[in-house]
């Protein structure tokens, strides 16, 4: 097995279903990941030992995902020279306290944040990542672009076909 | 010199201006108190050595300030078991990132929030919670609030001669 | 039956399913506790009976929850020299109207905010404050600190199960 | 001297400076008024007595204005009988926090709310509210806003000389 | 059958469900009223004509209803010179919208504007504005004042009961 | 068959079954229109070739649609000389994200913004536009108007018929 | 003096200084308009009076402006079959009840709003509108759009200048 | 001189004020970077080329900063498979405009996004992006971020004789 690059860090195991978006893609790159619930507020020494040593275990970017109050993606960007990519998710006021929790870093720590419950291009992210860096895996990326471009295209002809029954002959 | 009962800690410097309001109320009543800048962000393991001594060094009461993705008052809550007293700092987006990221904790690690820039009222608070164990500050504080009441009778006295101007005879 | 320490209130009985969790809290540490349903606008009169005899009563901490325009939490502060907890009840506007209602308290009398819906940080902040002046209190709650510990280092285990069918092998 | 019909409560007496212009408009109406400040959080005591004799003593309306956690309105509602106009102060966040505060009072208690510093409005309302049972009042409040017609007439004849510089010939 | 002496509008049928708390409330009340569905946009020649009549017609107060943009409320006000209560209509954003398109007029045409979807309140302060001229109206709302507490000191009673299951022995 | 006047665009087919609002209004009128799914960010070069090209395919307005950051009508605005109505969709945050995506577009470009997930208004402001070349247009669009009207008017004959049960007698 | 094709209406006199940004743009369009200060709700007979007769007189696209509670471009709409572009002046809440009051109409009377104090992209969109079934205005147009790239161009240019203090040698 | 690795982009070069603190780190680190200002909406073409030639160029990391409805990050995001970090620029609204267009990117397009006027930190996220695959460049990083720690070290220190004022004694 493969040493993990990419550590996908919870807040509550509550927030896995949304999280599963993040390893969908990463699987789909056949990238090696590993994905824990921590919590900044409940098991704060875990959270200080994971972030102090994640750089030295091979990890290149930390994807930390939490709700509410969000301090997992701060806390840990604090005590990490990794990039971190933070996941607000919607648990609460539609998820402006998460947005806001993660997004408003101040001077000196920032956190790459995405859109709420943005698992799936917080993944994304990661890749771009790691790819400045490693030419084969940028070559994937730019196939995967590829093809969201066909399947919208695709997704148009289908709608060719429905639209017709609006137009006017 | 006595040892501090009431700690306060503000995320930056900066914030000292608004948290001098905290200062004058414990220095009203007496109280001894420290005052600190530890960022949750910059000094993690300083954040983290105050917040597990801070029980042992005889400090009763925490008083935790911070702007913008505000994390000071959680992650210091998450490693005391005294309570926090959070101050949201006005420095982005009015205030409301403050707000948010300090009142909306989740289960577990409760912060008591005052509000945006309410640095009085965080002291004012302190003197309550610490009251609840002490008969005599218990006393002082049923004194200061009858001091309050007689402060706005006597402005309402100044307003009933300003308002003269105004009324129809 | 033991005099009660912490006292419940809410401002409408349609808030008990919340409250519940506040109690839960309180039952757990072996706290007496009242529970009642008292609105600041539909019974003044029984508001202030209640707001201003509290102290007397051996009452040390007063949890109040309200929605909407929620004055209940502030309208008690300002009868009664012990610490208020306001627990903003989500039932219009997301919850918006009853955080900015509670935590925004004008200077002289404060409310000690949490979350919305936060009755069960409510009760835990009671118990710290309580603690604050009791040391069999503060070991309970020490303990009640690891437990919380305890449960998401569980959780996770059972994170590592099931992340397995996204790890890449 | 008349006895007043209108009663102008605020907060605080650093609402003065947008509660003259309540002041003005009875002035301009020739409608008795009183002009005080009671804190709903610092003389609670004071704002009782006030309200349950209100009635009792002739007056007919109260505008009541506050910032913040602006509970002034509601709570004074909440002891009268009589109709209470809330005018929500800017003092924090915008003036969210009043807005909020007074407007979503809950089922069986509500505040005529007006704009954020709309006290020449509130005032307005007031006149309306009294003019429905008295014709004469009536008669002068349907001038008022034949007046209001006139002024906005004029303003824009002298837009109309403004404007020639941009109008294309 | 007595003439109307309120007269309900609303912008469209579909916010009839929540006005029938207004129209209960005046039924309980014995108050003549009328409910029309009147849209500021689609007939705004039929609100002229109701708003420039109905004083005429012995209406006292106008309650107007309306969801998003909700201009009614503020333009039957500009038309007629009888006090109008404006209630948003949760139909969009939450009642955001309708919120702020009412409460926020600008100085001379005041709305007063009560909660998200508080049609029972608007018709409680419509029998206010009233009863500043009709003592017997005023003395049926006395009545109704001290009912509102007794169903809340009943529901509490219950409560007790319930709490017991709670409570420390 | 007719080339299309009004082209309607959409950022996914997700947003078809809101986006046929604006087609059926359009057939209506007996509009050539045509629907596409095209995304600001998964096929920028087909964006590209559809905006710059819309004007001299005979498009005389362009409708798009788009949730979340909605950058399809200010992306397309940029490149063509056309009116561009902007439609912001329901997709997360209530639709605020979308909102201000789209209305809050930098000096130089506007793009037309309607209300969230406003589909019908959207085709009747292109309608409106192209009459303001087409007097035939014109005169259909204003028996619209008149029959908008008399929906209205209906409707407040049914509730003529309802209300009576809530008509005190 | 050619007849006016725009017409520009605002609520105040006080919304001049930002409405001249529309009339800045029409006056280098060389399209004759008219500007006047016209108010929703102080003047609704000559907004009627305009509303209605706008199309006759020959104006082809009516600019609305208003703050606050800005009914004015809803209420004129409701009213012309002409197009009306929607401007919220910031004069209060930083513009958020402007902003909803104007893009939030309901089905049947669109608005098509521009950002807040967006006069100048009124301004152009009135422009691409007429332009439809103008082609030589259509032909001025594109003009125009060349030259707003060609200043950000030669912005760059100096920005080449400025930058290069930055860049590392 | 040696080829640039960050490219920072700016929507008007009147964010050039606030980009400089991204321009400072870089070359605090050394890092050859551009700066230029390219608008989504007024050079469209000059985008594209920028996009689809960026990774081609050499460069590892686009900083993207915009104001108002915000597209330029994510335009540039959709055409270049490097990393986009978006600096939301306060410009209305308070930037709420901006950090929803930027930080809400739908599915398969990401942006990295960073604190409203967050340049400083977008430059630091740039180099831990850059450090994942540049071991040098990661030990100068762990330095930058010991250096943090010191200065708020400093200032605490500081503070402590600035607090001695208010501490009892």
């Amino acid at each position: 097995m493969m040493e993990p690059k990419v550590s996908i860090i919870m807040g509550s195991t509550s927030d896995l279903p949304v999280m599963e978006g993040a390893a969908k893609i990463l699987d789909e790159f056949g990238i090696p990941f590993e994905m824990n619930a921590l919590s900044a507020h409940r098991t704060p020494e875990a959270v200080e030992k994971f972030a102090t040593n994640a750089a030295d275990r091979g990890i290149k970017v930390i994807i930390a995902a939490a709700g509410m109050a969000a301090h997992l993606p701060g806390v840990i960007a604090a005590m990490t020279p990794l990039p971190v990519i933070g996941v607000p998710i919607k648990a609460s006021l539609d998820g402006w306290d998460s947005i806001l929790s993660i997004v408003q870093m101040p001077p000196g720590i920032p956190v790459a944040t995405v859109a709420v419950n943005g698992a799936r291009n917080a993944a994304i992210l990661a890749i771009q990542i790691m790819a400045t860096g490693d030419a084969e895996l940028m070559g994937k990326f730019k196939a995967f672009k590829n093809d969201l471009k066909k399947k919208i295209v695709k997704a148009n002809e289908e709608l060719a076909t429905v639209k017709y029954q609006y137009k006017t002959n």
